[in-house]
């Protein structure tokens, strides 16, 4: 990309007062941009960039080459930020010096890029997405199996880079995906069990019930709730998903407003957003299952990101608790 | 009708034992109807009969003439029930000795008979239905007025005839159309002093709010919830409708989309059924409306209904207490 | 067991008044016992007697050679009860002739009378206990078996019969076990899928975690909530009853904390019963599969009670809603 | 007021550690002052100094003049503050050099000083206090009339610069004249179509309903809580304030009555603080009145506050999302 | 009162059909009274007619000699009732034949009247009285005992017959002074414990917190919210009544405002009925001791109705369970 | 302990950048230690340091000899901190140049050692611990009193310096035991007037009720949850230890079971922790002393730490409103 070493954030931080003015320069996510007019009437913008390891904001004015290029790149874009340090408040808050935009091409080409700008899936996307279109094809009912078909056909890429949420679960790059195939192993060794579910429904409830969070997120970086997100929520989006792929693949009215039903109950209780409840038992069995893995996936993240010796993972919200993180039988218990 | 007078249930319930199989003849509604297999495996059902002053329970056998006929009719039809006074566990529960359905054209060709039925709402359902489509003229976006239009051709009639709930508010025949014009009528109040919204729209969205009830009631004497209401919901439902007539009417993608945001939001917080909370001074604005008519529908059916003599109402659930239904300055206060 | 016909409860509610004095027998649960004392002193019971198909009260005074029997005999004892046909208000209540208990062997010793007096789980409680048996012995590691089996040697019959609930899911006879041995099956099923989940732990767990119950409930075939139920609640007696097997099976500190800790922590959240909120990945999976399977139970239940000709069942207090009964592509849709 | 430019809040955060001890002055409201014991047993005071667009602590030592100057003037007083730059902590924190209280004549002399030193209603106050009189003047009954002319005389000017709120809605100077008047126009625009409800009565009770809040909240400029607003809340202090003067006006038992009971009842909810809840047509008419003014007031002030630019302002707590601020039409819709 | 031996309701419920128009007499409350208009146009009443032991409907005609009387006399009177057996819907419904008013002097010149028509405080009210009086004579600051004195003559006696509540705790007739004096009682004993606690407003507070419920309740035997208490609620009531005792014994500012507030926030939390938070020593001294005599008070009424067979009372929504109800000791546990 | 002079927190925190590498000691409390690792592998640990005052975080890489020290001593532990003024982001934040462990001995031998580092009871440990063994004493029933000693027995010192919680009431050393004592002596006072109360099983139950909190915190001058507080929470921990107590001393079945029942149900409501709800006299009794004790707590220390100048304490979460903190009588009021 450039000859300069592109410090990470961390290493941004570590510069005391003592570095005023040092060149530097870093591979930065524009996270949050606010545009203001300061009191004289000038333009000027806020902006927080950051990568994985942390952020910083900084004060950009309207006279700046750096102020268009950012302010049409927007929120969500990678840029290479060549800037000076300085602080302000204590804080470090650097000047811009040149700011030129990185095409996600460049990003994705080179290993290890992506990772260092933002968390992504354990698991492999190559493979998660293989997985995947193998559930799909084991949709027995033609008209079922051409309906997902279709609404995947629709929502494109998007599905494969989406997190599953933007703050509680599965919350990172590719984890709406990996949240998917894990609902998707959890339904197949779980159908021969509840004979009374309708395995072909259900996999498919399961593949197509966070479909409109392909819409409700934007951004393929810095995640953030869209117009049409915070306008209509993912679930009523994912629901005209499904039936207009329904009706395009011509499924029986039965079967469609069934799995209309899935999405629209998926997330169990009105308070948390399912617009109306569980009422036939492959609604019931989807929606218990994308609760086992959410609060699992919380398990698998903890898990991850605790190093060894810390015994208890910090509060997660999610659970309501910490988590005891050492692995049974390691140590002796508290007694 | 017949020659036989009909009687009401109230006189009905007047009977005692000492009246023992003496023949009569009444109007009433199916209330609810469960079909169910002795132990004999004989057929027989259990039906809910009932005007509006009440209703009773009556056991019906598979070789009863009355059997078909009722399990074809189906909840919500009405007929002339000829039977003999009977009782069981001390209750009413008359034989069937005669049924037949009577068609709706019969019923609504003779003033009153409807009104003794079910409770109907108190203005004139003509010449609400006209205020109605004056209100639908005076949109002056043409496009939106278009999509108001197109729902109302779509729906038909049942949006004349609807409760506006089952239990709650409005909950009465033309129950729907009243709420919404009297909403209509607050809006235009309103508008002047709110310049914020826009006026077109806010109306567009009071007309279309709860158009989704149409097809999550069903039955036009003895409501309950369809399949589809139960298993979508009237917010979606409604949702539904307005989005197909707007693409029909080719409303610009903006205005369609505030447009579905009302009907998604107007039911204020998710646990009582909004999809998302309200995100556009449209859609404030016509969930407060809302809001305000439903109280007040509340204390004008608790005034209607409350005789004179009473101080106070029954408690009225909606409102957390009993009402107050003397007139102001009537008579001196408790002091 | 004698000769005179025995008659369920629902066809003594067959008769009426003209039926007054009439003689019959019938085999019942004594399902409430009050004793009470009569203002002019004597004592007196009320007593409701039943079967699965419904149930009565009746008066019994002190002078009754029933008064004796009934009141040693307590509530949950099965009963054969002479009287004859009377009312009180209107209602079915006997006059009580000659009543004599009917011991518990004698019971089970005749295929279909436990059945005709309490609701019993749809599959065969030797087959589940069979199978039930094969997870225990499924545990590979040495002393985590060994207190599972010491809690089931501790516990004895009562866990075979002994409903999951007494009102909500697998609320009827063998309905622990059954219940047990379905999230034991889907232990086995997802246990592969959430590696970080320690199997052995995970299923000692579940097999465990209502154990409490069979000290909370008491009574064979009318379940009511004991002495230590009220005082104590099942999660704590499960956690004493845990405790205890595994220090005598000199199971590991570390293991011990992990397992006592999943019973503690099963119910999710306090509001529901938690001592804790679930703090370790068995614990979170536990309290998930718990969760799903109590949903899938109640989906079951309404299945098997609903006869075809309904499309949606009651409404379920513990889905908040009917449930669609009719299997998927059975009837076209409602559109 | 002096020579010396007085620089806002804005300027002084601009300043840096090169600009130490650098002179400056600004006009400062007294926001909040804490008066503490150092560990010598010296006194001193940690004073938050601010206007309209930030504030800032500064420490002063009981030695200063200042420390006298600003304990007399107290909370909510306005000061000329002329100090030194300084920093503690890396945040703004300038000695005190000279400090004199400005008097509020002296403000309200030169237009455009309050507005810089606190948020102000967007509505000319006298024309809101002059249309207030008008609503007030078209009260027909002449008790009640009276009445609220009498609570007005009581409370004299705080009802004119009141802020109707410190956190929620019209949280503002002169911000709970311009809500009650808001309410006001509702009311006329209303009461037409509601006339079961006795259009005096609740104009009256519109104009006094929050008349507590003169009492409840204190400080003309950096407004809290007042002693007998912790000790009372304003629900109840309104109340005697409506008890007193319809008393002093003769106003009939019932009507008084009625007239309080809107006072108690107007928050709608036991919890939001309402004493109990609306139990007569006024009651409920102005409690919805309020609820639907407190939200469009929040929507107003966020397309005040929202420069064109940004599609969505802030998430408002009171609305619990974003609001979409771009008008209707302007721009194409997220699709 | 008369020669017929009067039954009470337990006797008159023993009545079966073969008694039909027997005549009898008893001594009962008017609980319950409806106006009503039959279609004819003709008035009728529904009457709920009891005592201690139960109670019955029945239905009373205009023409009837006894509809005049009983309109008159109205809920809560006592009525000698003569009348004949009769039944309606399998239930006890009698046919008046002559009611007479029986005045209130009359019913407590005969000892243990009163008490078979209403449950009453198990301790002599009388004792209770003078104690009560004891401890308004120990508060030792001058204008506070006068403030208290001056209350309980403004209220004079329905102090003394009050039940604390309509359903939860002490409600039972003197219930309200039974409470009270338990509270003063409490608090001489914990005064000591907490000497930041002001003893002498503790003391007044606590014979003042609810005496708005005077106001608030009606009628002395058959008890039911006011007006002024459903409009009020006895928290304003009961400050209304402290307010302008306060201000005739010229009470100082600080201690009448303390006073005032103590009787604002007894309730707790306002979702309960608190004006505000406790916010003062005494304040919350005062609400935890009302909390606790409640819950006290409740167990107390639990032991003395539970005769001793039973070792469980009924469950008691008061305490959200059963109460064990066998003394310490006296059995062995359920181990 | 060493020469040169020990500066507290509040101190440390006064020095500004131009006091950059100047050395001081310090003695402090170890309140947080997070073990890392740097992107270059390298371990280093974050650690919060403090004492009554205030605390700062400083970061310690493995290379330095105070790493090691502060490893081994763990959170809690009190240690001599040699370093030298540094700041990081414009925090304090110094360099460590030597660290020493100071035993608890030491601490203790010299007085206002611990009160300088933690909060501390402000009664006298030692009267209290003599006064809550005269209590023990009390107890007549000797197995009781026989349970209670053994529980005390093997908690050991622990239940001396434990703080009644983390963040709410009581929660400084000390706090535990003060507390109980408090709840004691109001147990003594009121015992009388609640005869129905075992006055000995209710003293026994506050003595024991939180000795799970002597397990469920560690670390005595810096408190945390332990594990197995995590895991079980006191309320199992306490019923746990009562029970092997209770079975030692040989306590009859039938109190052990109320006395365990105390324990369980003391927290009131199973949101806050209780395993199950208060179901005898006793343990309504002892969780209503406790719920008292609980807020008068909060009332003392807001009375200890509001200096007398500010009328109002800051706003106390426990109480839910700010507390009036001038005495009674010593100013006028507010009006």
């Amino acid at each position: 990309m450039a000859d300069t070493p592109l410090l990470p954030v961390r290493d941004l931080k570590a510069f005391d007062t003592a570095d005023g003015a040092k060149p530097f320069a870093s591979l930065l996510v524009v996270k949050k941009l606010l545009l203001k007019t300061a009191s004289n009437g000038n333009p000027f913008m806020s902006v927080e960039l950051g990568d994985r390891g942390g952020s910083f904001n900084c004060t950009i004015f309207g006279d700046s080459p750096a102020f268009e290029v950012l302010k049409s790149a927007g929120e969500g874009a990678v840029v290479r930020f060549e800037g000076k340090v300085d602080f302000y408040q204590g804080r470090f808050s650097p000047r811009a010096v040149r700011v030129t935009v990185v095409p996600e091409e460049e990003l994705t080409a080179q290993p290890g890029v992506i990772e260092n700008l933002v968390e992504v899936a354990p698991e492999d996307a190559g493979g998660l997405w293989t997985e995947f279109n193998t559930f799909i094809d084991g949709i027995t009912h033609d008209e079922l199996r051409m309906t997902v078909r279709s609404v995947f056909e629709e929502i494109g890429d998007a599905f494969r880079w989406s997190p599953a949420a933007v703050a509680m679960h599965h919350a990172y790059r590719h984890g709406l995906l990996e949240h998917t195939v894990h609902m998707a192993r959890a339904c197949q060794a779980l159908s021969p069990l509840y004979p009374e579910v309708d395995a072909d429904l259900a996999m498919a409830g399961i593949l197509l019930h966070d479909t409109g969070k392909t819409i409700e997120y934007e951004g393929t970086l810095a995640t953030k709730r869209s117009r049409r997100g915070i306008l209509q929520g993912h679930v009523v989006l994912g629901y005209q998903l499904v039936r207009k792929a329904g009706l395009k693949a011509k499924l029986d009215a039965d079967r469609l407003e069934r799995l209309e039903h899935i999405v629209l109950s998926h997330q169990g209780e009105p308070e948390w957003g399912a617009a109306v409840y569980a009422a036939t038992p492959e609604a019931v069995f989807v929606s218990m299952i994308d609760n086992l893995d959410a609060k699992m996936g919380m398990v698998q993240r903890a898990l991850r990101q605790n190093p060894e010796q810390n015994e208890f993972s910090e509060r997660l919200p999610g659970l309501n608790t910490m988590l005891l993180t050492k692995p049974v039988g390691k140590m002796g218990s508290s007694e």
